[in-house]
């Protein structure tokens, strides 16, 4: 067999949310997109701002613009920007040289698991969680260990405690979290940070591309000023709706371990690895926009309406208070079987088993209202007819 | 320590590579960079075609234009267009299922070798090699083995029979070649297809960055129409001197072993291994501009230029026929010790024994006239230097 076993064992566990997507394509193709509430994919539907895109023909049309290779971090001026704008956010100190250009989260998260991943090493993720963590952490002899989040789909610090092992190496935070919405607090982190001062080796990885987008004035708290261990990975994807064009960076803290040695492996393994470095043209782009976003208000209205549909239909969900996902209790134990049911009335979601929580169902608001209020009496029907049955 | 053994490892022993870069930027830093002759680098001086460009900025303008994800092997239509440009020059029938979009051919040769390798693989090189190629090996847990080629710098039947084990998963061929400048010959070709004809199960990895970039009207010959059993990885990087903005793609051929669960895999490997998708908008340039190139005349002046100067100096070289490299044979035994020589002299070249090679240094002509004329005097000197020693 030519594919090696990992990833032919890869292809037939996925096989199941392939075919997932394959109904949902199956639908569109007899119903017409137009009639298929695709809650699926978080894939954002908003333009980029103006600005973005204005930057963008600017830059590629001027001939003088530089398209070859440059250092593998990156170019030295986009990063300054890019340290000058994280240190406000975060409230540190960054130079240049702490930041490293990625080929998006994605591409940042593999670089720095490839830098700090011995084989057997353990990489702790909170469940539910992204579902990529467990390939990211393969990929480079490590083994993913979850720690299931508390009832209100937050990380709980007992929960991390009981699971870290000699070989913990790093534990992955995620906040505004894929898929449940919530925004870790300042009292969740300082939980966190009280358990990790026992295990000051272990390096928090902060996945952070839903930053901005968080709704009614809430902040989203530091995590290179709370954790002295640490490094934040994110993306141009959703703030600047440019996940295409694969563009994102990795900014280590200021007083993380081994840094020189650390800076040095992360620009090996982006070198290594084949990303070679960032795309050229796109890092010009997010460093003059690094500023900006899409509106947060469109998201925010979609979020208010598709909460009032759930309220009205009685379903429990997680407080969505950023990225663009609603975590939904299933009103039955099997969520794939209510996923079922969503697709019988043309309405596509993410059963929760693949981010690692059963019982759970995630919708993207990814959509235009329309199509919110328009799944509105298909959602109603999936849920009464479990009550029908019950 | 944060950083894991293999990086610490790769870090210490890249490390007098990086020295030597360090002496070139201090060379510089000193005597200005107009007053230092940099062969060092084979990153594309020369502007990309216009097309190329006036392509990138009306797509970029376009404000109709996504720039969110598309299916992970890329957009459709790029890929039937980049199908059927293959079709053509390899002398093969592709379809767009057949082309994977990639991050460069740097990023392809990760997917693919991530896909095909188990733990303990061995992929064979052809010494001299493109220094990568022992990483993106290793990356997935592959033995990167190394075959001589004969002193035509051409590969060597035998030694690759020899060299084949139980093991041996994939075969990486690179012609044109870097750092040698040669291009395989049919003749070369079919001397290797007659060795696997006994071992089927091999994979061809045809990596042809440089295929538009042959001189002297010299037809590269296909590797998908020699090889049942073979793939193509290659990137714009060179050919559209668009090196930064990682775009290139990966061509299964027609009668490779278990196509269907390849495709499939090399799929998996783009999206889990970080990359999700080669970047949006370049994809669309490349599929634009698939037919065009830089100008190859301007580095077969370059060329002729750099042989011109060789040849009085009475150094040997490999016949350069392809690529922007010349490989050298030192003046004396230890390659390291040219290299310094044409230091003193504010000239940058690589030591062979970085490809694999010892006795031989790289020179890139992706430097522009003036600068191979002004190194002359230079390489004059450093070669008298050791004729007055012996």
């Amino acid at each position: 067999m030519l594919v090696s076993k990992k990833i032919s064992e890869y292809s037939k566990r996925s096989s199941w949310i392939r075919k997932m997507f394959e109904e949902g394509a199956r639908l569109k193709s007899i119903h017409g997109t137009e009639n298929v509430y695709d809650f699926s994919l978080g894939n954002p539907d908003l333009d980029p701002p103006k600005v973005a895109i204005d930057t963008m023909a600017e830059i590629a049309g001027d001939p003088g613009t530089s398209h070859g290779y440059m250092p593998n971090a990156g170019y030295t001026d986009v990063r300054e920007r890019i340290a000058k704008f994280v240190s406000g956010v975060q409230g540190v100190d960054l130079n240049a040289e702490d930041i490293i250009m990625s080929c998006g989260a994605g591409g940042g998260l593999n670089v720095v698991l490839k830098t700090i991943t011995d084989t057997g090493d353990e990489i702790m993720a909170i469940a539910p969680y992204f579902v990529e963590y467990r390939f990211y952490a393969e990929n480079h002899g490590g083994i993913l260990v979850c720690s299931e989040s508390n009832n209100e789909f937050l990380p709980d610090a007992e929960n991390i405690e009981r699971n870290i092992s000699a070989r913990t190496k790093a534990i992955i935070l995620n906040s505004p979290n894929n898929p449940t919405g919530r925004v870790y607090s300042e009292d969740t982190l300082l939980e966190i940070k009280d358990v990790l001062s026992n295990y000051q080796h272990i390096l928090v990885i902060s996945d952070e591309p839903y930053r901005k987008l968080v709704y009614d004035d809430l902040e989203v708290p530091s995590i290179l000023r709370t954790f002295p261990n640490s490094i934040v990975v994110t993306s141009a994807s959703k703030e600047l709706s440019l996940a295409g064009e694969r563009i994102g960076y990795i900014a280590v803290g200021p007083a993380v371990q081994d840094k020189k040695e650390l800076i040095e492996g992360l620009i090996l393994s982006t070198r290594i690895l084949g990303f070679v470095n960032a795309p050229a043209l796109m890092q010009r782009v997010l460093a003059q926009c690094i500023d900006t976003s899409v509106d947060i208000d469109v998201y925010k209205r979609r979020r208010d309406l598709f909460v009032s549909i759930l309220n009205e239909m009685g379903l429990e969900y997680a407080p969505p208070e950023g990225a663009f996902y609603l975590f939904v209790k299933s009103p039955v134990p099997d969520d794939i079987e209510f996923t079922k049911a969503l697709q019988k009335e043309r309405i596509l979601a993410v059963p929760g088993s693949g981010f690692g929580k059963k019982g759970y169902v995630r919708f993207a608001y990814c959509t235009d209202e329309e199509t919110i209020a328009g799944a509105k009496e298909g959602i109603r029907k999936a849920v009464f007819s479990f009550n029908r049955k019950s």
